[in-house]
């Protein structure tokens, strides 16, 4: 497949190699066509680079692994044109660090990122998912012990079916991803940031996962 | 141990009996002293029923079992005098279903509820924990299979470890019980309430609870 992957730091890069060596065509969008990050990983992985439309018009699933922040601002870049219709992975949080630790969840009038750049791309098909993790477990869930868990949040039913094949593919058993419900439901894993940042600090380690167990299960 | 409960719903009553089944000696508060399911719970189980100071006053900790949104009127009709110096056990969430489904959590300016209640009697050591779960999991954590996880939240070291020691003799294990660090962090665990609603949808359930799994471990 087809995939653009916007952004260049340590998820975007991440998921971008992942996505390669399962066979895909993957070009790493950025702001500008030449950015030094994305000419790199390009080089190295066999992959592609160009601005965020560049990447976004090539493709047929696009990634959003920008931070959550300039989010809908890079989904602007890339143009309504080049995402119409196609699938967006949404993995970002918005987390505002301007004062300080612990950061706050940005969710303008209590909803997720997720469904404000739905809003503003209504012809997109988003699909929340891997953003209650770090990148290394989104890829490869395995260096996790137990039947740890990865949630899903989308109102289109056929990009979710899209979305729990990649999940699959990325080595996530179809009995682990939990489908949570139309897009509203990224409200609550968005909100599972604060908890995560927490876990980090207390665990000294990033490389964990949350589990959903269930009586009589 | 001479313990109130504040709250007679669900959660209070449940912890009540547990705690009475441990030998402590119990006293629902409510908000007047004749409260019907007060009378009917301490007739069932040996305890004791009052208002909310009758309560407070006799006892050496105090767990607010009350909804989240009429916390801190509760405690300010428990009274201060009564709650000074003791540790109070918060596993109340500020959930405002006004608008339906989701509700929000309610924390002003970004603060946890645990936060306002410990500003609002800065003399009480509070002591936020089981929050996250429902009320069967919080007694019998063995129902749940798996090394499943309780939070714990506080400004006070001491209160802490009295804390830990009273989970501990509700089933918690001493290595499933998370210290996520000072009252601040209560945050993170009051925010995990729009996931555990979205959950609880999808499972038809609220008889589970989450495990934080490490890689490595």
């Amino acid at each position: 497949m087809q995939i653009a992957v916007l952004g260049t730091g340590e998820v975007g890069r991440r998921l971008a190699t992942k996505l390669v060596s399962l066979g895909h065509e993957v070009t790493m969008g950025s702001r500008t066509a030449d950015n030094a990050e994305a000419v790199k990983w390009a080089e190295e992985h066999d992959g592609g680079h160009g601005t965020f439309a560049d990447a976004a018009a090539a493709a047929e699933l696009v990634v959003n692994a920008t931070g959550g922040l300039v989010s809908l601002a890079v989904l602007q870049a890339a143009g309504a044109a080049n995402l119409r219709g196609k699938v967006l992975v949404d993995v970002s949080n918005a987390l505002d660090f301007s004062e300080g630790f612990p950061p706050k969840v940005v969710s303008p009038d209590g909803r997720s990122l997720a469904e404000q750049l739905q809003k503003a791309f209504p012809e997109t098909r988003v699909v929340k998912t891997l953003n209650t993790m770090t990148n290394t477990v989104m890829v490869e869930p395995g260096r996790v012990p137990g039947a740890h868990n990865v949630f899903v949040s989308g109102d289109d039913e056929a990009a979710k079916t899209v979305v729990a094949g990649l999940l699959g593919s990325f080595g996530w058993p179809a009995d682990r991803i939990i489908d949570l419900g139309d897009l509203s439901s990224a409200r609550a894993t968005e909100q599972l940031m604060p908890l995560w940042l927490r876990l980090y600090g207390v665990l000294g380690t990033g490389d964990f996962n949350f589990t959903v167990s269930v009586a009589g299960s």
